[in-house]
This record gives C-alpha cells, sequence and structure tokens, in this order.
C-alpha cells in the first residue's frame, strides 16, 4: 500500500457521472463534476476507463532487448517500444504479457518477475500498466501479430537504451520508465 | 531526429477527422478512420489532442527532491508526483516550467537542462511532455496554486525515488521516467 500522511489532501467529491462514450476497450469516456476539500466545484472533468495495460522488459541472455517499430497516430510516427499490449477480459495479468510477447516478437521463455506499476495519466484515466522482466528470453516461434498491427522486431543492445531516451528514438513514458528501473537495477 | 529505417512500418492513412469535442486544454477529442499499409481499414480511432506538457525534476544542493502529494480522480488516489502542467498558449516551454515550479512549490532557480521528451501515449494522444532537471533549486518565495490545486510540497532525498516507484508510492510515468534517468546518469 502506498504511504498516507496526516496532512494528505483529500478525494474531491463526485458530482454525478455521465458515459460519453462506451467503446471498451479503446474508449469509454465519463464526464463528471467534482467538489474539491475547499468547497470550490469543478464543473467539467473528463476521465477515461481502460482495461489494465501490460508491457514487458525482455532480455536475451546476452542483454539484448526486444523492441519492436511501429507506427502511432497520435504523434504520426514511428519510434522504438517494448512490446505492450491491453489485458483481455478475465485473462490474468501475466498471461496477457506472455502473449503479447508472443505475439508481437515470437520471444518467449525466460525469468519473468513485476519491474514496475505505473500510469499513464493517474489525473485522466483509471488503469495501471504492469511492466515484466523477462530475462533469458529467447526465440519460440514466428511473430502473430495482429491484421491491423504492422509491426518490426530489432534486437538491441541493452547498453544502446539510455542513448535511444535521449536522442528521441523511444519516447513513450510508459516504456522508458520500466527500462530505465532495469538499467538502474542493474548499476546499483 | 529519431532515426528511420528501411524497412519501417509506413504511416497510416487518414479517412475522415470529426472532432467530438473542443475543450482546450482538457478535452480535445477527435475520431478517425484509418487505412493501414496493408489496405485494411480502421473505422473507429479516437485521439485526444492536448497543448505542451511539462514537469521538473528539482534537486537541491543537498539532493533534496522537490516533489508534491495531490489528489488525482483518475486514480482516486493521492502519490507523490513532480511539479507538472500545461504550457499555455504563446508561452516559451521552459518558462512554463519555471512557472509551474514556482506555482506549485515556491521554490526556483538553479541549473536548468532538458533531462527528457516523452509521451504520456503516442497512439492515443498527439502532445510531448518536457521534463526539466532544475539541479541547485532554492525556496524563493510561498506556493501559488490555482484554487483548483490542493497539494502538500514534499522534501525527499534523490536516494529514495527508486523505493518509492517499487512501492507504488510514485506512479505517474512521465514523473518516474526523467527521475530515473537523472538517477541513472548520476550512477554512470
Amino acid at each position: 500500500m502506498p504511504r498516507r500522511f496526516p496532512d494528505d489532501p483529500a478525494a474531491w467529491q463526485a458530482l454525478g457521472t455521465t458515459y460519453l462514450f462506451r467503446k471498451p476497450p479503446w474508449l469509454v469516456l465519463r464526464h463528471q463534476g467534482f467538489r474539491l476539500p475547499n468547497g470550490r466545484e469543478i464543473a467539467d472533468y473528463w476521465i477515461s476507463e481502460y482495461p489494465p495495460w501490460v508491457n514487458i522488459v525482455a532480455v536475451t541472455a546476452t542483454d539484448q532487448v526486444v523492441l519492436i517499430r511501429q507506427y502511432r497516430p497520435g504523434l504520426d510516427d514511428v519510434h522504438y517500444e517494448i512490446p505492450a499490449g491491453v489485458v483481455d477480459p478475465g485473462e490474468d495479468i501475466e498471461a496477457a504479457a506472455r502473449r503479447e510477447l508472443a505475439e508481437e516478437t515470437g520471444y518467449g521463455g525466460g525469468r519473468w518477475s513485476v519491474l514496475t506499476r505505473l500510469s499513464a495519466n493517474p489525473a485522466l484515466q483509471n488503469n495501471i500498466t504492469t511492466s515484466y522482466l523477462a530475462e533469458g528470453v529467447v526465440p519460440l516461434g514466428r511473430a502473430q501479430p495482429e491484421a491491423t498491427e504492422d509491426l518490426r522486431v530489432h534486437l538491441v543492445p541493452l547498453a544502446e537504451i539510455p542513448g535511444f531516451i535521449d536522442s528521441g528514438d523511444m519516447i513513450q513514458a510508459l516504456h522508458t520508465a520500466p527500462l530505465l528501473r532495469y538499467l538502474l537495477r542493474r548499476r546499483a
């Protein structure tokens, strides 16, 4: 459990909720008003609801990281990413991560552990992204991306990751954070 | 410029854009269809447009990090954060970061540099968050948060940050990534 302090800000009081869209898992958007602890009201606030997300820092026995390159329409560009996806309804979170790694890259196996649990935006969305560390992964088969996925697999030396972040070649905060957490652990 | 590869996935072709909401800077939501390079079409895709965002890794001369605690309705919880905010129309990005640090914490001064440029989600939103490193900050005045901000300032030793991430006390990917990038640099 995260720690608490006696003087922590109090929760806001919800004043009413209207769902504007219900298209899970892509867009579930609710509108709410809130009353703040100081009595002030926020009339318009929007929160997106998503299923849990997963991603994977997958490293081979020779310290190569399994990355993908993929077009992303929000930024209209291609960058390095780690394999990632959405947890299906009823699916175990680690099983979802193992499935995504296999589908997107063909890699699997190795020793799995949770690396980080992070939010893309705790103000505007309600889900958590669990990042797994998979050490000692090996190619198990062919990648089988979905029909709407168009990606390339790249093996990159772990030591190059900080440079990729500094150069803008890797830009997704939910991907750079677990990679950096792992790198820091390796240097500790 | 990020690097390119000859076999990189091609951009998707936009098939039409409808703006569902225009409430900047909080919610500008557009609906689009896309045609993929393989000819397949995605009928429904939603992208949020935001102004540039900023945040600040502010460290004192004795390696204390200036953090805040703030309620966030997406997760309905309070965590440690770094000071952060939205760049106002026409505002210089570093000026916005200096303003947010002063407003939220009362701290300022020191040596400023860009630490990371990251996206909260390159698939679903269009903006970049610039994270500044401010080393040697000092208290310059009283914090002057906005009426809708209810936050507490905490000074925390830099060495405690990895533990905060592991324990779930710090959970925002856009905040943990630049902090970890800085910690890795300090250990290199």
